[in-house]
């Protein structure tokens, strides 16, 4: 019994089988099929080895992104002069990857709660009868003010005045305001960590480098108006009304190669609506939010209500890395094998199927069994009844 | 030479290899294997190809979202008449995708620096012995005040007392607030971009819509009150301790068909903790913050403390597109006709060891070299030694 | 004609070809062969399937952070006392994923707009001439001041001066800050919501425990000196000139086990800059921001400026879930018997070109068809012209 378990396994260890082939000495045949098989063998090792590099495994990486912004405005309204810094005109101030910076505004200063008419144009009425009701977007009192003709409100007095937006934007030079990004990026697969300040980009290069798509495009400093320039933008349009732009940092990057070759690449596009399209067509155009400053005067709460019209930055981190993995690599040689076996299926057909001479191609690659033999009860015997057509 | 070189090519092309097969006439065996080939054929087809959409390489989208809430809350405490509009309560103010509609709070008006007793309850002390070490949570001054019976600590003055959580929410109102999201998603592999203001949601319809999971399940404006419903929560629970509610935007598409047909589609559900589940088993249920207004009266820095209970609002993109690719398709192929070869060993096993017969199948199946040739040394004479059972 | 298709079927159905093959009973070429091929077999059940758990698909989750600060600093300036509570220290309030806790910050009390001389170092000047221009990053008057040497600028009045920053830091105390941290996951593949309060996390335990990477690796409060210990930095030095930490909650999940499994991992790693090395030698360190409080005085606007530097943490969710599928299993093993079919290729090639016997074995694996048979008009006769080796 162990004899035969050894044998069994010196039998197999010391055997190979290979399939047993024709080898069809066509022309017609041997071209086609030479010229399908070769097609899938480009494909393989062209398209999915070379062109999408199938030999490699991907990973995505997690980032961590810090900005800041330089740069003060200057308004002049009515004879009073005033500069926003960092701290006035960032929102929020804490250097967010998302942020917006403020490029326009309508100010209502000296709010307090009371009651006033609404403006013009909102709720007229001509009786108190009018007023009735009211929304949930207005607290009504159910008075007619006869020298408006509108609804009197329980709300921040004065009301805001919205209906104008300021044109050109009161922060005409946030263009020239600069934003600094840091943008770290780790591949948890690869264990790779990069952050756009790459070699070569230490702090003497930061204080005095600009942006420039061809000139400096590792210079983490941009300037606002270059930004929306690139997003297809007109800064005007954009900081009068609103708007808002990604800034994607791309990290395509190779690990079969030095980790030095692993570099960032910024792109901006505009994030709602297409900046090419006519802003009107839009359901939604603009970027606009409310933000108040509270005080205490004279014991009394008041506020400062500002309706901001900004740019909103998203910085956006994409990246996709690639080394060689043993996995993807097998499992695309593995699946392109089957492919070739699809080829040879193709290749069989038209030989068995579609040539005049198939039935002799038939003969040659089938060994027939007898018709239909009934599985016979003993084994014995069962070779004699063999009936092979060769 | 090059004749040599030339043949050798011309042979290559002019012929073509396909494997010799016994063609196996066995009821039995053959319908088993027939129907194992079919089930996976079937497989292939109907599930890798049709179901899981094989064929389709897919991607995930960069998204940018913005939000906007509208409506007034509405409180009167002893007489005191407030209104609260966005500017007072959503946190933060500039439209992320993440913030905070504040729905109940408990508002320590005119908080200065200075010494002041602990609030009943925490940290009772019954002489200065007591009150000495202190701990991070608050700076002691080692002193109890007698009145009280409680330490004395350096802080705010008066420390704000949240024994009493306002019940019913202080904003009641706040369900009748709308929130407008505004999402646009890019798919960089396919160079799609889209927006949740999709064909025929232009600005006349946005003005007078309301998201509805039937009627306008494309709207992109949210009634509060909905939004906490369909997450499965109620209102006034929610509204007094505060919660957490992500809005699920999903975009799954297919772009093999139109783009027109990639539309988005909103969900809800409760964030922390599910709201079928009694919320007092859950270890840490409600959502709150503090947050200050600074101000200065007579010299004095002083501070409004707020501790907000709000509704925490997170709009998650979440997308998945799909379009037909040439690699998945063949890769699925490929692996497909891997899976075939399997069933081919399955039923060749059932042919060789199962069957009655297996000594004659095998017989046609195999031709053997001479048992254990050792290689000679010359090749000559290699073929008089075989010796072929057939 | 209905007869000859029945027939075709049940041909179909009961026959079934299987590929006939020359067992090669050679010692070299079977050893050899059959250890390719047992590798073969071994790397695809050892390592596609056993260790990277081919046979699994995987899902990435969407989750939702929030956290929440507990703590009061001290600080003793010229003996005015302070504290500073979570309302003070912490930006945003609302308890967002990625937040800074300020540890350091240089304050500037009482700014107004106003016409001031620059610092001393910025912007010297010894006449008007040389404060002409100006900069996007300071609004000039043109006036140089002659008690200061530096050009006089429109600004909040007084300017900040930043030159030197508090060491050791003012609010030395945020050691002993802790953060809670909840985090909530969902994987939509496989339907399974998480939170990091796991089962045992119940609200008694959560009042007294402390994250210990050992003893409390599931307790989700950390004390924010520990976190920096664990991330590399020396508290001291981080909370001077501020710096990020990223918290990175990780979900490696299998739910082929039990769901209750599915526990986080906590790990704390620096954001910019590797602390390992010398600070220094990066391009930028350091963390701060600047952010104004506003009041109005007098009827004056006036602010308070800081310039807050201080730790941003960012909670980071990485996810990983994996669980039994039959796709990914049936296109690994399909795929593995592709790579089968490339080590009967290599083995081939051997047997058919290398071994000294190779003519023999080529004439037992390959039947030929007649040497270039151009296809006869008719299939008559074609079997006569076959001239076989064999």
């Amino acid at each position: 019994m162990k004899n035969q378990i050894t044998n069994a396994i010196s039998d197999f260890f010391f055997e190979y089988e290979t399939p047993r082939q024709v080898l069809v000495r066509n022309r017609r045949v041997g071209v086609v099929c030479r010229i399908i098989q070769l097609g899938v063998l480009a494909y393989i090792i062209g398209w999915v080895f070379i062109y999408e590099k199938g030999y490699q495994s991907t990973d995505v990486a997690v980032g961590s992104v810090f900005t800041k912004m330089k740069g003060v405005g200057y308004t002049s309204v009515n004879g009073s002069e005033r500069v926003w810094d960092v701290a006035d005109y960032v929102f929020p101030s804490q250097g967010d990857a998302s942020f917006v910076v403020m490029t326009n505004y309508i100010i209502t200063e000296g709010q307090k709660m009371g009651k006033c008419p609404e403006l013009h144009g909102k709720h007229n009425c001509s009786s108190n009868a009018d007023c009735e009701g009211g929304s949930f977007k207005r607290q009504m009192t159910g008075e007619c003010v006869n020298e408006t003709k509108t609804c009197q409100v329980l709300a921040w007095c004065p009301v805001e005045d919205d209906l104008v937006i300021p044109d050109p934007p009161m922060l005409m030079s946030a263009e020239n305001y600069t934003l600094f990004i840091k943008n770290s990026v780790t591949f948890p697969l690869f264990g790779v960590s990069r952050s756009n300040l790459v070699e070569g980009i230490d702090a003497g290069y930061i204080r005095k480098c600009l942006y420039h798509p061809e000139n400096a495009p590792l210079c983490p400093i941009f300037r606002l108006g270059d930004i929306v320039k690139l997003s297809g933008f007109n800064f005007e349009t954009i900081a009068t009304v609103g708007g808002a732009i990604g800034v994607v940092v791309d990290w395509t990057c190779n690990f079969d190669v030095a980790v030095t070759h692993c570099k960032p690449k910024y792109t901006f596009h505009g994030l709602y609506g297409n900046p090419a399209e006519t802003d009107k067509a839009r359901a939604s155009v603009g970027y606009n939010f409310r933000y108040a400053q509270h005080y205490m005067e004279d014991s009394i709460p008041k506020r400062t209500l500002f309706k901001v019209f900004g740019i909103r930055f998203d910085i956006i981190v994409q990246s996709l890395a690639r080394k060689f993995d043993i996995i993807p690599t097998l499992t695309a040689i593995g699946s392109g094998v089957g492919i070739f076996g699809v080829a040879t299926v193709v290749c069989d057909l038209m030989l068995l199927y579609l040539l005049p001479k198939r039935a002799f191609y038939k003969n040659m690659k089938f060994k027939y069994t007898d018709t239909y033999v009934q599985d016979p009860d003993s084994e014995a015997g069962s070779t004699e009844t063999e009936v092979s057509k060769k």
